[in-house]
């Protein structure tokens, strides 16, 4: 079906072929109509399609010469490899990436050239239902989390959470679920080697997610190597007195961490063991289920954003919907991060031009710079993230696809960077640098305190955590569709012409009040559809 | 309670005060009773103890002067850091560990010096009941397994496998269990990065283990990076006539991989791709509900042995054993794999002394030179194997515990080597090389072929598998009276002297032909205990 470059084909009458460009400098356009365009069409500018030109792919506005940078976000995605006359599809073959950015000489906050972006107006009056920490922080979810050190407990810990599930939950109405915290860190790995303290935090942090209610339990074997005062040393954690409500956090001996140590002499049988772990969960499910919601500012929500499965609709539809909703949530004071390190590195100079402070600009440089030597350090580049499914879906790299991924932090001041697996320090928009698979940035989103997750796709995965409700906005009205319980919001209807960027924006702001209220589910948690945890382990395992 | 180095304390009366050394040469011995031995215990031997010494702990035969070699099998597992009398407890330390040995003028087979293993004795008419694969392979259970591409599709497979548990496992009566082959892999990896090719050949080899029949389905989203077409490329996987029984391995044109793909158009709605999954899942159970056990020679086992929570006693009764039952698998025509790179790589000279032929110690050398780089890179080496578990047992470095760990290979000759991921090519004795993590170990024993695992432990783990039965040995009776119900053997008993190492070694072998043909289960199965797969993958992730 895909005409040859040399020839132009005749005119065909097509019902509204709808293009998308993003900027005004941009000398390319994506198709927007389901099952793209045909060669022969002719767009509403009067140009004739060339070639077949799938949905989200690229057509060539005007003549590109040899060399020439193709535009789009305003930006050079690429340079031509050949003449690319006007009506072409552009596709990735067509394009030479452009080389990474380099760190230096990036834009700064105060370099006297960088404009800094406004302060947004704020947004007040939006509230949601909420648990209460005693740490101030707040929980949409009332959860008991099983805490484990090492992947050897992860047999015993299964069988005891589907007793659990069967014998306690039933008689503490008021908690949602018991999750184990799985994971395959814990021994066998260099514990003490540069980087080991990624997954190390990653899972501290992770037993504190505010989901948890503060009410850490720990399953140890004994000989690990994640000994668990390593893992939960001492301040680390809340402490209660035993049987008591909820009401410090103590930076006490630590004496009082809840450990079921299978390797106890204590235990005498399997069911010991599993005992001794249901005994300790009844301590925390008495105090869990004592809670109840309370009204909370929505400036409490702690928000991962995160795309997987991009296409090119990706950067048109969902996430600028997602970005004008951070744009909200951070007028209404809350904490929004935004992370997947390959996928805004090419965005960098964008990145510490809103800085708010040439240390926060500093900061990303440092991420981006760390993530470049560990890249190197395995022979690969970022070039090394872009999928087959997003060429199929019309992305030619990782520029492009960069662009359309940055765009979720909305247009506010970034006024805080986390490096992976730490806890998010303070409210606003912050960068938390992860890698960009979809389940290890999660796990860190879950890690920096994340209560809520907002998850865009444009090819569609049934992406969902256990730990924290996921909503997942399609960037196409035909996956929408065929996804119907899968999807929470269309963002497509942008693309349709049916929706502006700003309604779904705020359709997505009334979501998630209502999902972290626990008034509403994700289809995520509807279907029980549960990723797993993946850590970031930079270091070696022995 | 313990003395100080300075004073004798007086003699103290204890019933049988057992030690054990285990080389003419040693110059200590390790405490074998419950609960150590206090100090001014007088020995067998008319020594008194000048120090208590725990379980599993050495004690000082000899007064050793500083720098003096501390003598363990017959080697020097450390250099004396000041003068020990006799009678005192040898612990980590007083020893500084020896260097690395390294991987140049080691003993090779015809260098004219090496004294090769004689060959043993065949060792014939033992059978077992297991099921014959069309390859020629026979599993020891029925389970039909479901391949992954991607992390992103768990949450999808858990649910159908939990409809496939309910709704279709009941009627296909000699189908043993469904497993979804969950993993951390398949996107934000760099797939081409060098040492990518060991998590795709793990995850392409774990789909065709023998236990599962050569019935490979998989579940793919759509747009990963990793690709069913790459992860079992056309050839690589048994390809069935439509309904038909198994009845040939073809490297057809691979149009024939069951693949439910997520993001296909044909699936609207959630239970649409779940339907799917319990379609394809039917043509499978109906071809392995079909089959049965038949009698086999004991060669078509594939054993992989592996230790875990090590302690001082796992190289002086459960590995010794293992070793005489390798030795007997050896003789019937058997594959047994030893592995755990930073386990043996203090072993190397033993090792490529046993080695068939020069090629053979050739790529084992290479498989340490490989571990020792990647090691290195992260700023580590061999020493980060050693946990607290091994040093509360009494393992004072990396070169004791990897004396006691290369016994389970017994004193065949060691005729293969596989790099982590690969397929075990022969019978007889390999080096598996992989990590010492006993879950990443396990994982890539059980893409090498293994059908029956074995697994020593004296600190005490709860770990198994859901693809392969695991037997597990106590290291001491303490361990194995408390944990009952989770150890399958106790080799404790040779250290308590009522049964010797050929006693429990046999004892050994022929619990394995119960369990490979299915007449009895392991403590893990009975549990229904299952670790997760977890992947080696030393590339970057993105």
């Amino acid at each position: 079906m895909t005409a040859s470059l040399s020839t132009v084909p005749a005119p065909v009458a097509i019902t509204s072929p709808l293009t998308i460009r993003m900027h005004d400098r941009d000398n390319v356009a994506i198709v927007a109509n389901d099952g793209g365009l045909p060669a022969g069409t002719v767009l509403a500018n009067g140009l004739t399609l060339r070639d077949r030109v799938p949905q989200g792919h690229k057509v060539a506005l005007v003549d590109v010469v040899a060399q020439a940078p193709v535009l789009r976000y305003g930006i050079p995605i690429g340079f031509a490899l050949q003449d690319i006359p006007a009506g072409s599809w552009v596709h990735e073959r067509l394009l030479q990436m452009p080389s990474a950015r380099g760190l230096d000489n990036l834009p700064m906050p105060g370099d006297g050239v960088t404009v800094q972006p406004d302060p947004l107006p704020a947004l007040e009056g939006y509230t949601f239902e909420g648990y209460r920490n005693a740490d101030g922080s707040v929980g949409t979810r009332n959860i008991l989390a099983i805490t484990q050190t090492v992947q050897c407990v992860a047999g015993v810990t299964d069988f005891a959470v589907q007793r659990i599930k069967a014998e306690l939950l039933p008689l503490y109405p008021h908690v949602d679920d018991v999750v184990a915290l799985a994971h395959g860190y814990g021994c066998g790995v260099a514990i003490d080697a540069p980087g080991a303290e990624i997954p190390i935090r990653t899972l501290r942090n992770i037993s504190l997610n505010p989901n948890f209610g503060g009410e850490v339990m720990v399953v140890s074997l004994g000989c690990e190597k994640l000994q668990p005062e390593r893992l939960l040393p001492p301040g680390s954690f809340p402490i209660h007195a035993e049987g008591s409500k909820i009401d410090s956090i103590s930076s006490a001996s630590g004496q009082d961490l809840d450990v079921v140590c299978l390797q106890d002499d204590a235990h005498v049988g399997f069911m010991a063991m599993v005992d001794a772990v249901l005994r300790q969960a009844t301590v925390h499910l008495e105090r869990l289920n004592a809670r109840s919601r309370v009204t909370c500012p929505a400036s409490e929500l702690v928000v991962g954003v995160q795309c997987g499965g991009s296409d090119a609709f990706s950067g048109v539809t969902a996430n600028p919907a997602v970005g004008f909703c951070t744009d909200l949530l951070v007028r209404a004071g809350a904490s929004v991060m935004f992370s997947e390190t390959t996928e805004v590195r090419d965005g960098i100079a964008q990145l510490t031009a809103r800085a708010s402070t040439p240390e926060v600009a500093q900061a990303m440089v440092r991420e981006m710079a760390w993530y470049d030597t560990y890249l190197e350090r395995g022979k690969v580049d970022r070039s090394a993230n872009t999928t087959p499914g997003n060429k199929k879906g019309g992305l030619s790299n990782i520029v492009e696809k960069a662009m359309g991924s940055i765009v979720k932090s909305g247009s506010a001041a970034i006024t805080g960077v986390i490096s992976p697996g730490e806890k998010l320090k303070q409210k606003g928009l912050t960068y938390a640098a992860t890698p960009a698979s979809d389940f290890i940035c999660g796990t860190l989103q879950l890690a920096a305190g994340m209560n809520l997750h907002v998850f865009t796709t444009g090819r569609g995965t049934p992406y969902g955590l256990a730990q924290v409700p996921v909503i997942k906005v399609a960037t196409r009205s035909d996956l929408a569709r065929r996804w119907h319980d899968l999807m929470d919001v269309n963002a497509g209807t942008i693309a349709d012409g049916t929706a502006s960027i700003e309604q779904v924006g705020w359709e997505l702001f009334h979501l998630m009040l209502e999902v972290a209220s626990g008034r509403k589910k994700t289809w995520a948690e509807h279907w029980k559809l549960h990723n797993a945890l993946v850590l970031f382990n930079p270091a070696p395992v022995t």
